[in-house]
């Protein structure tokens, strides 16, 4: 048996335009790394976290760590291990950072226990430990992360996660801005009720953009990108949002929306050239309006978490 | 040049469960037919309606005729016509009866006078013609009436209609109970809001079918026929709705929901067999709540009007 492991697991970009709470896709970079090492006794703790001085070393408050607790737990699995926690992206990013690390932490406990549990089996720890975080059941970013590839949420109650096929050529160009926003009051400022002709406005492009990505589509995904929920008032979060989104179109890009809930935007486009150019220009526009801001490009990354040496 | 020309054109099944106002298909029947003959002059007249007793002679009061002048004065054409038309399904029966004549109104001048216009360039006219009846554009009957097939309407402004593949084996069967519905009442009694996570609801149930569709996933297309919006309201409507939904179900139907504001209610089943078993099961049911009414069977019609002799 292993005595250690080191997992991988992926940003994911989640809401993609007009799948708001429902869609989402994992990314390439960056991604947060768990380490879990197998210690005498039954205690679950957290020995080293690098890159966040925000986060709990308390493992029941930890996202990395809760959902190996409730893997555990729903096993009756004794067992005890050291974990140390590399966050490679913010807090507050809109890159589902707390869900990488809910992911990598029960995909390096099945692998290191080798408890050969199934993916879908297990989601449900993933989510349990994300909660921990957003303070509510969110699959758009665990579900991507876990499965890797494009997922669409089609229903919470049940859960039903689609694995949805789309063009091999999508590249995906993110801006990360050095500020932060936390998810929970992104969705306060959303209202509760939506206007009956946005909600059908909305279930169109969802529908639309879905369409485009299985028939690739490409104009097709791009007249489909527009949110009419969390958008509009979420931009307002963003002070780099129109100069960004002027930039990446201008050069080129697919759309450009925001990514969960902010403050990273992303870009589709169809080559490698056209998301570097989009990269550097929105980059640009950014520190135009005074942010300084990481970004990264990758193409939709299809396997999800992975043990690394 | 020809002197006359009659034109079938189909009954539609809009909404389609989760696709409300954005999602209709075209059935092999009913339909309506449309004779239009040139004369001297240039009146546009009807000579007769067949099939009714409650729609206007008079040619801009009437959707079959009202496409035409569209078509007509939008390319400044001075032609006689007389107009029979034969309406094989009631009027607020929920099959898409105004579009069906709307669209063979325009289809079959577009013939007659050999003006080579696109379907495309059709689409406007019956639209403007259909606006009579039910005094707000709506585009889910008239464009799967006029392209064929199962089409999004993936927006309104601008109007975007997509063609959307979906599995060969579909058998769809209708049941028109006979009471009358009007499409400017089910509306009505709509809330103008809809709450938040009800619009996630139903953008993820129409993507679901969407992609269902399209990678003829039978048991997604079923489990994504969920309406947020209308269905729960309209469905107070139909005093055998569920009575007719149980049966349906219990038969082997893959769904049963409202077809456009109803009565008429529809399900997708795979074999022919299937379907004639619900047809048979839904009539009783609907009989046992006091309601006759007519059943249809039909593969999803991927033609549209069609001339005929």
């Amino acid at each position: 048996m292993m005595k250690k492991i080191k997992v991988f697991a992926p940003a994911t970009v989640s809401n993609v335009g007009p799948g708001f709470d429902i869609m989402g896709f994992a990314l390439n970079q960056p991604g947060d790394v768990v380490e879990a090492a197998l210690t005498k006794g039954n205690r679950i703790s957290i020995k080293k976290i690098y890159g966040s001085r925000d986060l709990s070393y308390n493992p029941s408050k930890n996202t990395a760590t809760a959902s190996i607790i409730s893997l555990l737990k729903s096993y009756k699995i004794r067992v005890g291990l050291e974990v140390v926690i590399r966050k490679n992206m913010g807090i507050g990013s809109g890159l589902g950072s707390s869900a990488a690390s809910s992911v990598a932490g029960v995909f390096a406990v099945n692998k290191l226990l080798n408890l050969k549990l199934s993916k879908s089996e297990l989601l449900v720890h993933a989510l349990n430990g994300e909660i921990i975080s957003s303070g509510s059941l969110h699959a758009d970013n665990v579900a991507p992360c876990l499965f890797g590839g494009f997922v669409l949420i089609r229903s919470y109650d049940p859960l039903d996660i689609i694995k949805i096929d789309y063009p091999e050529n999508l590249f995906c160009t993110v801006l990360y801005p050095q500020i932060e926003i936390k998810t929970s009051e992104a969705r306060k400022i959303l209202d509760k009720k939506i206007p009956r002709h946005n909600a059908i406005a909305q279930a169109g492009n969802a529908s639309g953009l879905i369409a485009g990505l299985i028939t690739k589509d490409i104009d097709l995904i791009s007249r489909s990108m527009k949110d009419y929920i969390a958008e509009p008032k979420r931009k307002e979060l963003i002070p780099c949002y129109d100069v960004v989104r002027i930039a990446a179109l201008a050069n080129g890009a697919i759309n450009c929306n925001i990514s969960g809930s902010g403050p990273s935007m992303f870009s589709f486009s169809t080559s490698l050239e056209d998301a570097e150019r989009i990269a550097s220009a929105i980059k640009d526009a950014a520190l135009s309006e005074g942010l300084r801001s990481e970004t990264y490009i990758s193409k939709i990354n299809n396997r999800g978490p992975v043990v690394i040496k």
